[in-house]
């Protein structure tokens, strides 16, 4: 390379780095947004950043039950750290509300192109990629994604003696229903699931029905 | 397989997943785990969970600025998500303390052995060698690892107006020493790091001397 070409390339280098610094400063933001589930120790909401760490490492643990044995697990995991940086704006939707569901969509969309555009372009377009892909849950990297981001509730709901169904009177067939999508990344973790709904109800943490 | 094969195949599996569901259930602890460091929106305490996420992400959008351009980009995300779970057991330490610091290492050393050794002996063994490996700083992953580990506090600090350093006295040259380690990880982190010191002191955030 020669002199001028290192110049460009380190000017470059510059103006990226201030891109990518700015969005790892805004995304300190997600560690602000609470969802309902509650934690084992002191019964306090969970926030984004903390449930998006205890995602990436399921997926590091449990990769070998996915449906998929050649699932890429650092596409699987990039996936889970990312997967609700959206909700820095567009905001948590419980997910047993099917109207707020709806209506999120579009506003959860826009948020990818505004927070995802503040990188590089070729990282913009590679998270916001990522995320489209983590929501239409078709590859096995994102149902995989998708199977741990139900199960891992569904841990923390049994652990603290079902908190937060409770509190919202959660039904058992709902839980079934949001969370059949388990058993398409992972049929013995759906297993488990399903094991860990039925006890759930038989010690009363979860409505019957 | 012949069925008998497959029926001791379901019961390790089922055995192991056990293990790592109980380690995935003990680990939602590191969300209480205090830092010094504060967060931007509310200078609220940062814990080590939102930490190990920011790192991961950090780890993702940063490893081209890596010293090594052959970097394992999974091996390091697993380092630091795992890098602070010892102090589950063992506590946070505040880097500037020296005396501390010293007293931390055997307690976390047998932090590791009793939290990892929840998990299936392969993985037990893989995520205390890799804690280790990370503490050790000496593999282009551990280096990197530790490079980010010190760039996300300056980066809170400096967005927090130094609300950390200034609260415990912290001068420039104990910020210079402790951070050093960057420019083994990153040149071009460090040479970064370096301007956001100086600009800390410029602006009162940060003590000089």
């Amino acid at each position: 390379m020669n002199a001028l070409k290192r110049k460009c390339q380190a000017m470059i280098n510059s103006e990226n780095l201030q891109k990518q610094l700015s969005f790892l400063t805004e995304i300190d933001e997600l560690k602000q947004i609470l969802r309902q589930t509650v934690l084992l120790k002191d019964l306090r909401q969970e926030n984004d950043a903390e449930h998006s760490w205890h995602l990436a490492m399921m997926v590091i643990l449990l990769s070998d039950y996915s449906n998929d044995s050649k699932m890429d697990v650092l596409r699987t995991v990039k996936m889970v750290l990312i997967h609700d940086i959206v909700e820095i704006e567009a905001g948590d939707t419980f997910c047993y509300d099917a109207h707020d569901r709806e209506q999120k969509t579009e506003k959860e969309r826009e948020a990818a192109i505004r927070i995802f555009g503040m990188l590089p372009d070729e990282q913009a377009n590679e998270l916001r990629l990522l995320w489209e892909e983590f929501e239409e849950m078709k590859t096995p990297e994102a149902r995989f994604a998708a199977a741990v981001d139900r199960l891992q509730p569904l841990l923390l709901n049994f652990n603290t003696r079902g908190h937060a169904w409770l509190k919202h009177g959660v039904k058992r067939s709902q839980v079934i229903e949001r969370n059949l999508h388990i058993e398409k990344g992972s049929v013995e973790l759906w297993e488990f699931a399903r094991q860990l709904i039925d006890d759930s109800v038989r010690k009363g943490y979860l409505l019957d029905g």
